[in-house]
């Protein structure tokens, strides 16, 4: 992330902590490198190796006290205002920052139910305690999770125009394999083709290689979050290709089901077709209902819902979760009330979220029908990002 | 990491168990491709995105406890016997599994000191302390510290292989340094021409882009862990250069001297000269102190009372650290007594171990001298895994 989307980003959590009421915002870690708290990204822009604290006051200040060694690359980012060194212990300067500002609540960088907000392992919240165990500040400690939430979440619009992008970006490449694809060739040989576009276009992926894309061919495919296969495309498959970018540290995620027709098919049969139809009016149906102060849960419902009163069975995930510098980002999900998800079903939806939405259902025989596509949350409802999928992609046989 | 490297490090986690009687490993996590547990790339291979459960039993089992839908994906990995899917809670799967095995030490991955064994976030801490509060096993949690830390520090013959490789391609960089360098040149200038190297020689970097290499020439400059500069290299500078390539998921760290010769010189002044050699015997003399059984903090005093018995200020950093699949990792250091280190300086060297050995010192006027080297530790001592820099590198004026 740029210095300026990074200034941006501490201008913002000083307003949230100001909203939210929260003196400070502490994220404590150490060898981020090895293993990164996903605000550091965000808000510091580099990594450290000791024990080190980045601090966020409500004021507006920011404080970075690091090993002395890390000074110089924290000074050269010219993201933070006051940078501390230290060369032994990080104890003194750490409890003088905390004398000086005398915060009521510190937010810190765990969290039970979003994984976004849980940077801080539990060796370093340990340590952390045993820094403070002498001041009242040990009991002042909260979570970060709804600072991080409403930061990650709240999009801005020069974020938005960067997702926008990786949007357009994915339906290209999609409409490229629409016209690259033939029965005959495996999936792993389709997610070849999508991964040289990748490279070739100088874009980044949204998730782990190994199942971006996903590619579906069939009945009795691996199932979501698994990785192309050397299963062949046949005539009357129902397929479905998982994929997004990442453009310039910001990523898309988006879903679109395709028909293999039969030597002598001119459309898809009727149960695919309707299939298809019901995910894509359920989409339709969950976004109407998709605004700000919502609870995530009740979004799901109304896709759930339609789905199996319709006659199918219930997708075993969320409908959707947000999408930012992650795939999955942010806090709140669009998710049904299963104990997997903790309290992130009941979470409110805020304005400039960003959402995917993403329901499925198997065609017997035929394969899996899914859609996804991405919404940002405007003031009394939702805009789509991505130019919905109106019709099953068709696949002639030869 | 390949599947065989994978059960190769599995097999010989099973081995530490029983070494060190504990009963059960198990690594506790989510959404791992946002934030990484630094154990999954070593025995599982892949990425989870529900709170998922790893476990390795001292009997030799392996049962991966997932959200169903990466379930396909870790069966695809083929690195674990028993993978056992969820849909709405982990909690049946979890307790069932320890009930079966009836643990009586659990393993988990948290460490005060290590952060390569503190791959579990706070929140999911909390999060498994809830799931195992009505059962024994929550007074049976220890920390997996001493089970990682064996487990990346002891390096297989393969894994040697791996980082000599390393060691040879860094080298083979710092000689195209010396022909390529000249005064006028800034910093920055030297590391494009670095990177460009690894990109030719498809190697990947050490660590963070930022400050992989450093080129830090002259008196005044920003220091250790700071990226290069603008800064233009000029006759009278010492110059040195921190650098690692990253081979097969294997690193090396390294680091060399050179001189810029001024125009009507044909060697170093005789204060540059001295604080090289200073910096090359104390190298040789910690060298010979390193052998299993010693502890880390013990190397570190002979090179660090070394330099400052000769007049030189000591190093405001560790010896040396080790070595692997990242720059910095294993668990013990060769480092001094200060408490940001933890109890690292107190670990007890182990064959096999890959350490680094760098100390530096700077020379008033002329710029920081500093080597570091790699060695491998032996039955009975160890052997430099770098052909060690006998002689300060010298670059021509004109």
């Amino acid at each position: 992330m740029s210095k300026e989307m990074i200034l941006e980003k501490i201008a913002q959590a000083v307003n949230i902590l100001n909203e939210k009421n929260i003196d400070m915002w502490l994220i404590f870690v150490r060898e981020s490198s090895n293993i990164k708290d996903p605000s550091m990204d965000i808000v510091v822009g580099t990594n450290c190796t000791w024990p080190s604290a980045f601090i966020i006051t409500k004021s507006g200040d920011t404080i970075a006290i690091l090993g002395s060694l890390d000074v110089p690359n924290m000074q050269m980012q010219g993201t933070y205002q006051n940078i501390i060194g230290y060369v032994k212990s990080i104890n003194e300067p750490l409890v003088t920052t905390l004398q000086k500002y005398k915060p009521n609540k510190i937010a810190i960088n765990f969290s039970r139910d979003s994984n976004i907000a849980d940077g801080l392992t539990h060796g370093m919240y340990l340590e952390l305690v045993d820094q403070l165990k002498d001041t009242e500040y040990i009991n002042r400690l909260i979570s970060s999770e709804e600072i991080i939430s409403a930061l990650r979440g709240r999009k801005s619009p020069a974020e938005l125009e960067l997702m926008k992008t990786a949007i357009k970006e994915t339906l290209r490449i999609f409409d490229d394999v629409t016209n690259f694809m033939k029965p005959g060739m495996t999936e792993q040989e389709v997610a070849s083709f999508v991964k040289n576009l990748v490279k070739e276009r100088s874009l980044g992926l949204a998730w782990e290689k190994d199942y971006c894309p996903s590619v579906f061919s069939g009945p009795d495919t691996a199932g979501a979050h698994a990785g192309p296969t050397n299963r062949v495309i046949q005539p009357g498959h129902v397929l479905n290709i998982d994929f997004g970018v990442n453009y310039k540290g910001y990523c898309s995620d988006l879903q679109r089901t395709w028909y293999i027709l039969r030597e002598n098919e001119d459309a898809p049969p009727a149960e695919v077709l309707r299939g298809f139809n019901i995910i894509k009016e359920s989409i339709q149906l969950s976004a109407k209902e998709l605004k700000p102060g919502k609870l995530g849960c009740e979004i799901d419902d109304v896709a759930r819902k339609y789905i199996t009163s319709n006659g199918y069975e219930e997708y075993p995930h969320a409908l959707g979760h947000q999408i930012g510098r992650m795939a999955h980002d942010g806090g709140g999900l669009l998710s049904p009330r299963w104990e997997r998800y903790g309290d992130l079903p009941f979470k409110t939806i805020e304005e400039n979220q960003v959402y995917t939405i993403e329901p499925r259902l198997p065609v017997k025989n035929y394969g899996i029908a899914t859609i996804e596509e991405e919404v940002v949350v405007t003031k009394d409802g939702c805009e789509f990002l991505s130019s919905p999928q109106e019709n099953i992609f068709l696949i002639k046989s030869s």
